[in-house]
């Protein structure tokens, strides 16, 4: 950390003082980019993920271009379930997809338990690579899906608007789903210390689905998972952010989950979070991704009324509510990112 | 209301005392149906709402068979853009499409204000022979898309993910959004009137796309448009329904919004909603759609679990937290209303 020139994200996840509110943008690097369509044109997806030296290109994209305050490795929640044995094909466009996706006891005993060293190499010498060319401008953020997302994937094959094949098997076989998202659980504890250990100074954990289950089912099948995934992932003080998208319920449980920092789309309103859970966690987010459609007034005003919500004090990283769309004109990220790193001084 | 034989999710919605909790189901008639499929494999989707006898035939279907407190008209929400000029396809399985969607002022303009009494005299049609054919039975339910839901639908042309079209006109141009939200409230004010005179006794107002904004844009684009559109509606003693999919804030205001009754999703908890809302209106859910691919203990479980959340008293019409999904055994419908009914009279 002391070799950091720019350790805000850090500082901030721990709720520590800042002179202004550090901002990355989730999922920074991608299709948005011209820089990153440039080489996209040349590799396929899964081939930038597992070539350390396009993996760390792409990644640092966002950072001279943009100028964000961390730079999130590029890489796919979906390289977990791959490594435990599944064939994943991701298509642009399209979303990524298992063909078989899991659906016995047979298959589910059959998944391996990965050794990151070796499953995950391409991830740790992406981090290892992006880490020596940065060369302590800003910090890495890792990242992995939390169980219950990355269950939900393994068992729909694919995104789905009813989710009805996961919902058949934790209402059809609670104890099947329990028995994968435990292996799931010890995969992704090792995996997220891997990537550590290679060189990230946070890691956020990604709940995509979380939203779908009701307070009850989230806190059975997703969040005790959470909880035990961070109790598992050894570090030293690396913080770690949890963002369970959708879920704008049982605050003052969420706030125990072991996350250093919470995530939160843009339906909860940031001084809601900070009032339910701030003394106990830092808040990240929570524009509106389709906020950048607009022009940069609006852009600024909508930023402003994020920084006003959260409010006076330190404990805000700031970012979108979920993932920046493929359609955005770079340029508006870039306003808001300087928008915020001015503006927010006067909130410190 | 005095012919009625069944009057109980009329009572409830003005939370007046009933022996049981009266239930009926989001969108009861459809694919999973066997008797349903039968009379769409001979026609399609937006003939069958054109033709007042095939209408009327799945509007009863699901009180035959699932023996429900209300039958709420087979129709879609989509008919009011078409009435109001718009070319509208609905193929199965992939869902309604505009293949023109409104993109500017002139197309905004050009739109014209429906008069029921012609342009949607087959949905006036439909209620007035369901309710001969019913004789009595049960009530029906007549319903709309909330202005928000209906506006998104003419922007985008067809369901969404990012919402790109639509979030695009709210900050780059929300004069025109605002033209077009009053346009569609007036229209849609005149077709609820025209349903409740043709003989439903309670509308409901379904804001699907409600959850995709923030609280601010919510308040803004679409709950002063529902409060505007409810306050236009001719009726005498007719509850109003409204189901904002999605939001879970603002209650507050939500109760003041001149609806009877709030439906609320899954990831809400009646407990909450009742504490907040309770004293003003009553509350429609809310189970998990999904819990019906469950076997029937679980669903009895699960629905007891709802019961139990909202609690002893009057004021709750039982129904899901959105629509059923096609591929629901029918038999799971039947078991879950029997058990609401027999069960719910502990709750009175």
């Amino acid at each position: 950390m002391s070799q950091l020139q720019n350790d805000l994200v850090i500082k901030a996840a721990k709720r520590l003082p800042t002179d202004r509110t550090p901002i990355w943008i989730m999922r920074q690097a991608g299709r948005y980019l011209p820089e990153y369509r440039a080489v996209r044109a040349k590799h396929d997806f899964l081939t930038m993920c597992k070539t350390p030296e396009l993996a760390a290109e792409v990644t640092i994209q966002p950072v001279n271009i943009i100028g964000v305050d961390a730079a999130i490795i590029f890489s796919d929640i979906l390289v977990i379930p791959e490594a435990m044995g599944m064939h994943l094909e991701i298509t642009e466009g399209k979303g990524p997809v298992f063909p078989s996706p899991v659906n016995s006891k047979e298959e589910v005993v059959k998944l391996k338990n990965p050794d990151p060293s070796k499953d995950l190499r391409y991830v740790l010498d992406a981090i290892l690579l992006t880490k020596k060319e940065l060369n302590g401008r800003v910090p890495i953020i890792g990242f992995a899906g939390a169980p219950w997302t990355i269950l939900t994937y393994m068992v729909e094959g694919h995104g789905s608007k009813s989710f009805s094949k996961v919902k058949k098997l934790i209402y059809g076989n609670p104890e099947l789903a329990h028995i994968l998202l435990e292996k799931i659980t010890k995969a992704t504890a090792a995996y997220l210390s891997a990537q550590i250990e290679a060189g990230t100074s946070l890691v956020q954990i990604f709940d995509t689905w979380a939203g779908i289950l009701s307070p009850g089912d989230y806190q059975m099948f997703a969040m005790r998972y959470v909880q035990q995934l961070i109790s598992e992932i050894k570090r030293k003080d690396e913080p770690v952010i949890y963002f369970p998208k959708g879920v704008h319920y049982l605050m003052h449980e969420l706030k125990e989950v072991g996350a250093d920092a919470i995530s939160v789309d843009w339906t909860v309103e940031l001084e809601k979070a900070r009032r339910k859970m701030g003394d106990k966690v830092a808040i990240q987010g929570n524009l509106d991704p389709t906020v950048l459609y607009a022009d940069t007034d609006s852009i600024k005003r909508e930023a402003r009324k994020v920084l006003e919500s959260f409010g006076k004090g330190h404990g805000h990283i700031f970012n979108l509510g979920h993932g920046i769309l493929p359609d955005i004109d770079p340029e508006n990220v870039k306003a808001l990112v300087s928008y915020v790193k001015e503006e927010s001084k006067n909130f410190h």
